[in-house]
C-alpha cells in the first residue's frame, strides 16, 4: 500500500529532533558520498495566466531526487507552480502564485524504497520543505557556531523563520533573538508567537542594524534576491546562518574565517524561447540564476564535508563562521520523509492507496 | 479531479498515429528551442535485495522532465527499479526485475497544466514508453528513408521491436519484414503475430546478415550493450534507424551521408560509493555509461533540427541516412501525455482521484 501524507500528518510526527537526527545521518553518508543527490531541475514554460498582464509569468516544474543507504529509501520532490516576477519598490520578488482551486499550491514528495523500488509513499511537501530547511541550517550552526550562543538576530519573519528558529533553539540554549522584518505588523506578531512556542525572548526591532548589534548570531530567512546582509554587520566570534545563497554581501563571506555551503549540486534552469521571446533573456533567464559573486562556490567546503569530518569548522571563540544554504537536495527528503512515513505508519496516519494503482505488468 | 490511468487506459486511446502527430508537433518546438526538455537524472543506490548474490544489483530512480507549449502541459517521468547486471554468454545485460508484489514493475508519468499547476494525470508509463520510442524513431524514417521503401531488417523480436515496426508502416508503405533475434522460437512468435496485426510479411530469419541483406531498412530495436551493427552491411539508399546508441559499430555510423541523433540532452548518473566499492567502478559507474566511440555525438544534428526544418536531410536516392536514437526527453511525456489525456477524458477512462489529495494550503 502507498500512504498518502498531508501536510497535517506530517506536522504530527516530525519534530525538529527528528528532522535534526536524519539530517545529520544523511549528511554523513552525503560528505561519504554514499547517499546520492542530483542536481535540481527547472523546467519553466509559458502560461495561459499571463494573458492581459506585462507581469512575467512561467509554469515552473521543480524536480530534485536522491536517496539514502541509512534510511534504505530514494526519493522524488517536485513542484509545479505559477510563478510571478512582481516589482516590490526597487526589488524583484518571486512569487508563487496559488493558483489551484482554493488557492492552493502543488508539491508532492515521493518516496521509493531500495528492497523493491516501491512507492511507499506521496507526501505534501510543505512542512517537510521548511523543517528541512531549518535543520540544514541548524545543523551548520550546530557544527560552526561557538557553543556558549546566547543571542541572534533574525531577519525575516514568515513561515521559514519559524523552523529556523525552531532549529537553533534545538542546537543552542538561546536566550534572546531580536528580529528584523520590513513590515512591523508581521515582525511583532512573529516575535509574540514564537516566544511562545519556543519559550525564549522573542523582541522586534526597528531596523537591520540593531537586529545585528550585540548578537552571537546573526539568521537570515528571507526571499530576498538583492544582497543585504553587510559584513560589517559581522563581529569576531560570530555565526552567520544564511537561508540562501542570495542574502549577504560578498564582503559578509570574505570576511568569515569559516564559510561553508550547503552542496556542490546546483540547478539547472531550462526556459521556453516563448518566454525569453517575449521578456527578454535578462528578463528572464537571469532571475533564476544566482547573482555574480567574487567568491568561487565550487571550492568551498560543504556540509557534507564537516558532518564527516573532512574539514574542521570553527577552531577559536574568535573566528567569525558562516553557513550558507546554497540551494536544496532531493536526498534531505528521502531522509526526513523515511522518518516521517515511518513514524505516521506507527501511528496509523494517512490514507491508503491501493499499490495497483502505481505498478505494471510492462516492463517499463 | 486528477486522472488516474493504467497502461490498459492508454492503449485504448493511443494509436500510433496519435503518438506520430504529438511527437511532430513536439519536434518542430523543440528545434525552435520552445519545447524544453532536462537531462535524465539517474540515482543508483544499494539494495538489500542483493544480499546473498553476486550479482552487481542496485535501485535505480530515474526521473525525466519537460514541457511544450503547444499542449500546454509539462510532465515527469520516473521509473524505480530494482535492476541487475547479469551475464549472458559474454554479454553484460541489465535486467530490470520486477520486484514488486505480483511481478510488477513501477513506471508513471505525471501530467501537469500549464495553466495552473495542476495534477491533471498519473499514468502507468509502460505503453506511453513504448510508443514514444516507436513514435521517435518513425519520424527519423518519416524524414530520412527514402520515400519508396518496400522493405526492412528487424533486430529485435520483444515488446520494443513490436512499436517500431508500427511506426514503420505507419510512415512507409513497407511490404516485407524480415526479422532477427537470437532466439528462434521469439522470432518466430513475432513474425507471425506482426504479420496479422499489420498485414505485412514479416520473416523470421536465422542469421543477422541475412536481416540486413537487400533491405531497404534496417531497425534496431535491441537492449544489447555492445555494437552488432555493421557498416559493411549497410548499401547506397539505405536507411539505418537505431532504437538506441550502442547497437551500431562506429563503421555503420561513419558510413551515414547523413547522420541525425535525437537530442543532445544527456543522462547524469549518482552512483553511491557502496556500490562502487562493492562492484568496482568499472563494474558499475560505466554500466550505465555509453561506449567508448569515434564519433562525436554533440556536433551531430537533432530530430528536432530536422522537424523544425533548420537542417536538410535526405538529398538523394543513392545517400545512407541513418537516425539514432540515443536517448528519451521528459518532454516525449508530455506531448503523447497529453494527447492521451485528452482522449481519455473524452472516452471517460481511468479513475478520478480527489485533486485535495495532491494540493496543499501552504507555500511549497
Amino acid at each position: 500500500m502507498t500512504l498518502l501524507l498531508s501536510n497535517e500528518d506530517v506536522e504530527k510526527v516530525l519534530t525538529m529532533e527528528v528532522c535534526l537526527e536524519a539530517l545529520e545521518t544523511l549528511y554523513r553518508e552525503v560528505g561519504e558520498e554514499r547517499a546520492v543527490a542530483t542536481p535540481r531541475m527547472d523546467v519553466h514554460l509559458p502560461t495561459p495566466r499571463s494573458e492581459g498582464t506585462e507581469v512575467p509569468m512561467a509554469h515552473y516544474l521543480k524536480t530534485m531526487s536522491g536517496g539514502t543507504p541509512s534510511f534504505g529509501v530514494a526519493a522524488l520532490r517536485l513542484t509545479s507552480d505559477i510563478v510571478a516576477w512582481k516589482k516590490v519598490g526597487d526589488l524583484i520578488r518571486r512569487e508563487k502564485i496559488p493558483a489551484l482551486p482554493g488557492n492552493r499550491w502543488l508539491g508532492l514528495v515521493l518516496l521509493f524504497s531500495s528492497a523493491n523500488g516501491e512507492l511507499l509513499a506521496i507526501m505534501n511537501d510543505g512542512v517537510l520543505q521548511r523543517m528541512r530547511v531549518g535543520g540544514t541550517n541548524g545543523l551548520g550552526i550546530k557544527y560552526l557556531a561557538r557553543r556558549d550562543c546566547r543571542s541572534a538576530g533574525l531577519f525575516g519573519s514568515g513561515w521559514q523563520a519559524g523552523s529556523q528558529l525552531m532549529a537553533l533553539c534545538a542546537v543552542r540554549s538561546v536566550t534572546t533573538i531580536k528580529v528584523y522584518s520590513p513590515t512591523r505588523e508581521h515582525r511583532q506578531a512573529f516575535a509574540q508567537e514564537m516566544s511562545g512556542k519556543l519559550r525564549v525572548k522573542v523582541i522586534p526591532v526597528d531596523s537591520p542594524e540593531e537586529a545585528a548589534r550585540n548578537v552571537d548570531l546573526i539568521v537570515t530567512a528571507t526571499n530576498s534576491r538583492q544582497p543585504f546582509l553587510k559584513g560589517l554587520w559581522l563581529k569576531p566570534g560570530m555565526h552567520l546562518s544564511c537561508m540562501q545563497r542570495d542574502e549577504a554581501e560578498d564582503d559578509a563571506y570574505g570576511k568569515s574565517d569559516v564559510l561553508v555551503i550547503h552542496t556542490h549540486a546546483m540547478e539547472h534552469n531550462f526556459v521556453s524561447r516563448d518566454l525569453v521571446e517575449r521578456h527578454g533573456r535578462d528578463g528572464f533567464e537571469v532571475r533564476d540564476h544566482p547573482i555574480p559573486r567574487r567568491i568561487d562556490w565550487s571550492r568551498l567546503p560543504t556540509l557534507g564535508d564537516l558532518a564527516a569530518g573532512r574539514i574542521q569548522g570553527r577552531t577559536s571563540d574568535e573566528q567569525i563562521t558562516c553557513f550558507v544554504n546554497n540551494i536544496g537536495l532531493g536526498a534531505q527528503f528521502a531522509a526526513v520523509g523515511a522518518r516521517v512515513y515511518e513514524r505516521a505508519r506507527a501511528q496509523g496516519l494517512g490514507r491508503e492507496l491501493p499499490i495497483d494503482w502505481f505498478v505494471e505488468s510492462v516492463h517499463p
